[in-house]
């Protein structure tokens, strides 16, 4: 078996475990590791801070990119794709706004582009996607796909007020210093556009979505919603309508016991719905070692296939103001909800909890779609 | 796109699901279809009785298999490999026995051979075994991978004795006229070979396991333990011990809640635990569209990836008695039985109800694995 050539960029949290993971493979040789300083690594790995090492090297075959961002992420993953080099990347952000452009480049120099890590860090879910679940037409995909805000909502039911709840994730690692991506619902919305897009073959750009994230969201109403037998997850859900994509990311309301509820930790959950069933995937949404297997199966499947798979013809499908198929009712607090409990209990409620309204004295407001 | 011709052995239900699936794919055609009698069909599709039509023609790529049973289909598989044609199979009898055997045929004449069908039906477990979650070594490997027992137990739960519930599952078309693989827990027992096969590079003869079926479970246990609140299903385990693997099919009771007792219908659930964490996947076990959407996926994989994969290295490990690993008890149904209740609540107790010894007169025996 040849040996194969890893330029990797990044040396963070994933790109540890991406070098733990592939010192088990012995035809698989990290040629080149890209930092932003050398000195700040005790490593024994062939470091570098010159991205030309890696793009003009002609032994290096796989480019595995953990950095993240758009800029220069997205210049190096093209160019390495112009040279004739695949690519596995775990960047969401990259992939979510350019991935149909990069997927064309890649087919166009007949390599590979994989980016299994970008969404469930350690699920099998986006190659599962593309070729098992699409066999028949998919109507939906839902998911938790964002850990963090599962702590944050935890710790706030349990009655701590949001600031505090996010003061503790950071201090024990699990929300970034700035939160904004993961407690905006940005994240989740990134996510979603790439399920979406693999799902319907019409890449969605997350602006043109109704995108709602947690900062809004009260402890009391989580405390009270617990009491009533509810619980509250950052929920990212798209829908295949005849002439449009269905595409919210929202706090939204499921009854205690639901699978999103009992997420331990970063566990992730995304849902396929389609004519052959509901097909649920459960499994690590972050990690080094978790998202580090994603981007291992990449290299393998890279390695022993083409990488000119049939070109997914992507249709360009309108974003539906999902807002519009929300109908919106305030309910005195102190009051039993009954409508909500009904609404949840009649076959498979969908509820949101619209923070964009300002919150009237002594009112919550609810949204719910019309059935 | 060059067109793909199949000739499909088989025309039952998955079949049909599979002639449906594929008439979606223009450049997918079906151009023979192998049945024991052409005038049981009434169909405008090329049927034969002569399975030589098929492995003799030179047009056809690919032959998909949804007959069933080891004689004649393993026979037709290997020869069609032999011939130069990929086989995709939907055959878990087949795959539990030769699994290996025409994995190493596949490669030696470089055509594809994939099976996913032969394991949760339309669910996506065995590629992403293969590939993603193989990617760290894999601990252990578990499931409900049969809905007839499910159907049963939940049936008796509510007071139906065994045979009534069997006669009810036959009625409804869940339980075959022998519904003996089913009820005897060897259905289950070849899904675990192969996912045990594929999950540890180590190739099980479930004959060497201990596989028990529900025949003996009792309608007042089950009626009993719901009382206290657990509930009971047929589960495969398979584990990685350090120079044997763990190997075990039998009726298993689980705290109410657990997402075994939740599972719909059809739906299976198989989990694979590794250093990376813990993966769910759940979705359609059964049902001729879901089955053909994993055959048609395996079809695709096939068109759009070289054959000859990097070869799994099967080991021969040593079957461990996994019964050694359990402990036996006997309790007065009468009184609560806290053991179990402890058991259960003290961490991923697993419990077994061992339904070959005697029942004592007002005693159930139970047993549980040794912490």
């Amino acid at each position: 078996m040849k040996t194969t050539h890893i330029g990797l960029l990044g040396l963070g949290t994933v790109g540890k475990g991406v070098v733990e993971a592939l010192s088990h493979q012995n035809t698989v040789v990290i040629d080149k590791v890209l930092v932003r300083d050398v000195t700040h690594h005790h490593s024994n790995l062939p470091l570098t801070t010159d991205i030309h090492e890696i793009l003009d090297n002609p032994d290096i075959d796989i480019v595995v990119e953990v950095m993240g961002g758009i800029d220069p992420a997205y210049e190096y993953l093209a160019t390495a794709l112009q040279k004739g080099k695949s690519v596995v990347t775990a960047n969401k952000e990259v992939v979510a706004r350019f991935g149909p452009k990069l997927m064309a480049m890649a087919r166009e120099h007949r390599q590979g582009f994989l980016f299994e890590a970008s969404v469930g860090g350690g699920m099998p879910i986006l190659d599962a996607l593309t070729w098992h679940l699409n066999a028949t037409p998919i109507h939906a995909v839902e998911g938790v796909v964002n850990g963090t805000t599962n702590f944050i909502l935890d710790q706030m039911e349990q009655g701590m007020d949001y600031q505090a709840a996010l003061q503790r994730a950071q201090a024990l690692g699990f929300a970034e210093q700035d939160p904004s991506a993961d407690v905006d619902g940005w994240d989740s919305a990134r996510k979603l556009s790439i399920l979406a897009g693999l799902a319907f073959h019409s890449w969605i750009d997350a602006e043109n979505g109704y995108v709602k994230g947690i900062t809004e969201v009260r402890a009391a109403h989580l405390h009270r919603l617990k009491e009533m037998g509810f619980g509250v997850r950052l929920v990212a859900r798209a829908e295949r309508h005849p002439s449009s994509i269905g595409f919210v990311v929202a706090p939204t309301v499921y009854p205690l016991g639901h699978r999103y509820l009992k997420l331990a930790g970063s566990q992730n959950a995304i849902g396929i719905f389609s004519d052959a069933g509901t097909t649920w995937i459960e499994g690590p949404g972050a990690g080094g070692l978790a998202t580090a297997t994603s981007i291992v199966s990449d290299i393998q499947r890279i390695r022993f296939s083409v990488p000119d798979r049939d070109p997914i013809q992507f249709e360009s499908l309108p974003v539906e103001n999902i807002n519009d198929a929300y109908l919106i009712f305030a309910e005195d607090p102190e009051r039993p909800l009954p409508v909500i409990a009904e609404a949840l209990k009649s076959g498979p409620g969908y509820l949101i909890l619209p923070y964009e309204l300002p919150h009237e004295e002594g009112f919550v407001q609810y949204r719910y779609r019309a059935k």
